[in-house]
C-alpha cells in the first residue's frame, strides 16, 4: 500500500521546499498550474534521489482535480494512503482601493483560494482517513498569511480569502483530529525569500522568511503526536515587530 | 437633500427591528428577496408615521442591486445621503459532515453572503462619503456570528463565509474610518428570538436574543461621535456561557 | 432602597464624563487616591443638579475599600443596590528596556490594577446581585487598553496588568451574567483628550477620544437588555488604522 | 564558553520530558521547589550519559533566583550562554466562584506565576543575547494554557495570571526578537498524561497529551532559524473539540 506526500502550489520557493523535505520520506505529487514550473523541481528531487511526479492542476476546477486524482490512483493504487497534504497555493495578492475594485477581481481573489482549499480538501481527505494508524498522522497543512488575522485596507478579497481559508481549517480541524487526521494552519507573517522578493528589504540580514524553515516546521508538524497536534502556528522572522 | 437609511435583509426578526430603530429619524429602503416579507414591514412602519420603502432585491446578484439603486436614486434624488446601511443578510447555514457537501453547497453559502457584502458595500459607499459632516457619521454594520470567530465541525461553509465578511468589515473600516464612514462588525452570538426559533430553549427567559437589543445597540454605533467609534461588539443572552 | 453608581478612577477625563453621565440617573459615588482630585468634580456634579459622593480611596488597598464601603453602606443603608460599578483606574505606563526594569517597577504596575480591579469587583459584586430585576441590569464595566490584546515591546509590565484585568472581566461574564449582572470590558484603542495630553497629535480634527464618546458608550451598556448583553468592545477614533 | 539549558518547573511530568529531551545536547540545570522532585531527573538523565544539576529554587523569590544563577555561574563559568530557557512553572489551579476567594488565594495564584515569569527572564536573558550567532538561537519558551486566552468562570486568578505571563511573552518577543533571541509562548490546551492525571479521562486512547510529544515541540522551536520563529503555538490532542 503506497503512502504518498501532495502539495499544491508546488512552485518556487516555499512549495518547492515544502516538496523536497517531504521528498525525504514520501513519494511526493507536485500539484501546480503550470508544467513548466513542475518539471525543474521534479528532476532535482528525482536526481537527489527522491520520487516526484508532476501534475498540472487547477485545483480550483473540479475536474480538473479530479483528473489529477484518476492519475495518481492509477500510479499508486486505489488504496493508496495520502500521509501529507499541503495546500500552498498563493491567494491573488492586489492593494486597491476598495470601490476601484471589479466584482471579477473580488472574486477572482476569493474563488482560487476557497474553491481551491475545498476542492483539495475533498479530494484529499478520503486518503487520509485510514491511516490514522500510521507512525505519523496524516497531516493537512493549509498556508496562511497575516491577512488570516487582520482585514488591511485595501485588501479586502485577499484578507477574505484567507479569514475564509481559516474558518475552513478550524472546521475541517474539528471534524477530522478525532478521525486521526491532524489538521494545521500555519500563519506565514512575512516576506517569504524567493526569486520574487529579491528586490525587498535587503538591509537586515535574513529578515526574509527563508522557505526551507517554512518547510522543516511542516515537517515538524507532521511528525507530531496525536496525543499532541499543533493547529495553528505562526512564522515570522526575528526582525518582524508585528 | 435627503438622508436615509437602508437595510439588506430586512426579514422579519432582526432586520424588522433594525428597520423599525432607523425609521424614528430616517426614511427606510427596506432589502430582502421576496416582496411577500417587505410589504407587512412597510405598511408598519408606515402606520407609525415613518417612511419606508421596500425593493425586492437579490444583493448578491450585481443587476438586481443596481436596479434597486437606480430606484433609490429616482426616489430621494442623485445626491442623497445613506447615513446607515446595515448589511443583516442570513448566510445559508447548514451542518454537514465535510465530504458529503457538495460544491454547490459549499458555494451556495459562500458567495450569496460575500458576494452580497461585496455588493452592498460598493453600492452604498458612494453615499455614504459626503455624510462625514452629519451631526451621526455615515455608518456600515456587518451582522456577523459566532462563526466569524471559531470554524465547528460540519459548519466550513457557514464559518467561511462569515470569516469572510469580517475580514471585508476590517479592510473597510480601516480603509473609510480615515474618511469619516463607520464601520462596524456586530457578532451575535445566541439564537435569536423570533418565530422561527419558537420551539428553541424555552426553559431560561430571555435566553433568546430580542431583536430590538440588537436594534438598540445598532442606533448606539450609529451615534457613535468619529473620536470614539467601535468596530467590532459582540451581543450575546446574560445565560449564554460562551 | 437606594439605588447608585460608583466609579473608580474618578479622576479628570474619562472618570469625570462617565460620572457625568451616569449622574444624569443615579446618585454617583466617586472614588480616586485625592481628595483635591474628587471635589471639583462632585461640585459640578451638584451644580447641575445631581447627587455625588467623593470618597477618597486606594482601591488596591483592602482595609480603604472596606472602609469606603462602610461609608457608603451608611449613607445609603445596608440594602443599597449598586446599579454600575465603573473600574477605571489607570495602570501606571512606561516604557522601558526589559532588562532595566525593577521588580518593584514591574509589580508597582501590576498589582495597583489586578488586585484594584479584583477588589473592586469583590466589594461591589454582592451590592449587584439583587439588582437583577431593575430596569437596566447591574452592570460592572472595566476600562480595558490596546495593550490588552497586545503585548508591546518594553511594555510588559503595562500589558501584564491590562491582560489580567481582561480575564478577570471574561471571568466574572461567564459566572456573574448568569446570574443577571452585566460584565464588559471596554478596549479603548487610542488618545484620550484630556489636560494631559493636550500637547499630542493636534493635527488631524478628532484624533483623540472624547470622554463624553467613551462615557455615552459605558451608559448604552449599561441600558442593554439581558438577551442582548455586549461584553467586549473597542473604541476608538476614526482616524486610528490599527 | 558553555552553552547550557535551564528549565524551571522541572517537576515530574512535561518538565521532566522537556529536561530529557534538551539533555540529548546541553547539559541542563533544572530548578524546583523541592530537592525530592529534582534527584530522581538528574540521576535519569545522568544514566542516560546526560548532564544535569538539579537546584532547588523558588523562582518567585528573587534572592532564590539569584542565589541559583551564583551557583550556575560558578560552575559554567561567568560567560556561559543559556542556548535554551524554559519557563514551565505550574500556576495554582483552583476553580472557586469569585466572592468565596480571598486576596490571598487570588494573588497566591497569580503571584508565583508573573512573578516567577519575570524573576526567570530577567535572570536568563542576559545570558542569552550573546548566544545569538550559535547554530540554534537562544530560545526562551513559555508554557501556557487554554486560560491564557480565554477567561473560564470560577477561574479568574489562573486566567490572569496564564494572561499576564502570555502578555510578557509577547513583550518580551518583540523586544528580544530583532535581537536574536527567539521567544515563544505554547497554549497547552488539555490534560497532560502524568501519574497526577491517571484518574482522568481513561476512556479514549492518547486523550491526554503525551509530555514527550511537548518536549518534541519545544526541541523544535528551538531549532528553528532566526528567519522563521514560531511566537505562539498549541498543543492538545486529536479527540480535543475546542
Amino acid at each position: 500500500m503506497s503512502k504518498i506526500a501532495i502539495i499544491a502550489g508546488a512552485g518556487p520557493g516555499t512549495g518547492a521546499a515544502i516538496a523536497r523535505r517531504f521528498a525525504q520520506v514520501y513519494p511526493v505529487i507536485l500539484l501546480s498550474r503550470s508544467e513548466h514550473t513542475l518539471n525543474p523541481l521534479v528532476k532535482d528531487i528525482k536526481h537527489n534521489g527522491g520520487s516526484a511526479v508532476g501534475i498540472p492542476t487547477d485545483v480550483a476546477s473540479i475536474p480538473s482535480m479530479d483528473s489529477t486524482l484518476e492519475q495518481i490512483k492509477s500510479n499508486f493504487g486505489p488504496d493508496l494512503t495520502i500521509a501529507a497534504a499541503i495546500f500552498n497555493v498563493a491567494s491573488k495578492f492586489s492593494m486597491k482601493p476598495f470601490l476601484e475594485q471589479s466584482p471579477e477581481q473580488f472574486f477572482g481573489s476569493i474563488e482560487p483560494a476557497v474553491m481551491g482549499a475545498f476542492n483539495f480538501a475533498q479530494a484529499t481527505l478520503p486518503f487520509m482517513l485510514h491511516g490514522n494508524k500510521d507512525r505519523y498522522s496524516p497531516t493537512l497543512i493549509f498556508t496562511g498569511a497575516t491577512a488570516a488575522l487582520k482585514g488591511s485596507s485595501g485588501l479586502s478579497a485577499f484578507a477574505a480569502s484567507k479569514f475564509g481559508t481559516r474558518a475552513m481549517a478550524q472546521s475541517l480541524a474539528r471534524e477530522f483530529g478525532p478521525k486521526g487526521v491532524h489538521v494545521s494552519h500555519a500563519i506565514i507573517d512575512g516576506i517569504i525569500n524567493t526569486e520574487m522578493t529579491k528586490g525587498f528589504g535587503q538591509d537586515i540580514p535574513d529578515a526574509k522568511i527563508e522557505p526551507q524553515g517554512i518547510a522543516d516546521t511542516y515537517w515538524h508538524l507532521h511528525t507530531q503526536p496525536r496525543s499532541a497536534f499543533t493547529h495553528e502556528i505562526d512564522i515570522r522572522p526575528y526582525s518582524e515587530k508585528w
